[in-house]
This record gives structure tokens, sequence and C-alpha cells, in this order.
């Protein structure tokens, strides 16, 4: 099973994101994660060091798709 | 079934994108189409209708995701 990890901010892009992706990704293959920055503050710097640089963005197995743009992740607290 | 469109123009940032994202994507949902724009100029205009500024972008039901960037569609001929 392969990872997938949605990291958002609750800003209306992330929203709007993360029903479609989440829910477009295949559930068979992926166990799917979605975490709010805003509310989880103690994961920014997994995030950062993942190599996000601007939520909304997706992780899949290690590699990150940053999808449109929300907001700057370094405007996180 | 809802409707997929990968766009993207053979780029190395594409190319990655495109591999992880159109298999990630629940295929019992989703009809999945990869376009290349390089290769199928004739669509650039349907692209551009439909909200994209640059590739690779995924299409789900009419709704665009720009994901990380590749090329502006403007520069692609």
């Amino acid at each position: 099973m392969s990872t997938a990890i949605f990291y958002h901010a609750g800003c209306p892009v992330c929203v709007d994101a993360e029903q479609m992706v989440a829910d477009a990704i295949d559930h068979s293959k992926y166990n799917v994660e979605v975490v709010h920055l805003g509310e989880q503050s103690d994961r920014i710097a997994e995030a950062k060091m993942a190599g996000i640089n601007s939520v909304p963005a997706l992780v899949l197995n290690n590699q990150v798709f940053h999808i449109n743009f929300g907001a700057s992740i370094n405007d996180l607290t």
C-alpha cells in the first residue's frame, strides 16, 4: 500500500482541491491522509522536509506535487 | 463515470507528474485521458478554454489543477 498525504491550510483553494483530488485517488492503492497545517502546526517542519513550498500539495510516495496555489508554507505558523 | 484529462508537454516535470498522478487516479471512477500538447497542438485551444495556464495540469470534472510547473501554455505552439 502506498501513501498519499494531502497537506493544506484550510484556504478556499485548498478545500476545493482537497475534495476533488483526495476523492480521485485510488484508495485501493493509496492510504490517503489529509493534514491541515493550520490546525496541525507541529507537522509544518515535516512538510518542509518533504519539499513542500506551498499548499495545497500532495505527496505521493515521497514525491511532491504542488497543486494550484493557496498559500506559501512560510506564511503558516 | 467522471472524466480526468491530464495535459502535459513532454517536459521532465510533466513526465514525472504524469506517471505518478495518472496512476494514482481511481480508474474505477475516472476515465483518464492523457494529452501531449506538444504532439496534439490542435488541443491547445481546448486546454486554454478549460482554464489551463501551465502544464502539467489535471482537469477533473472541468475543474483545473495546475500541478507543479513545467511550462506556460503560452510557450506551447
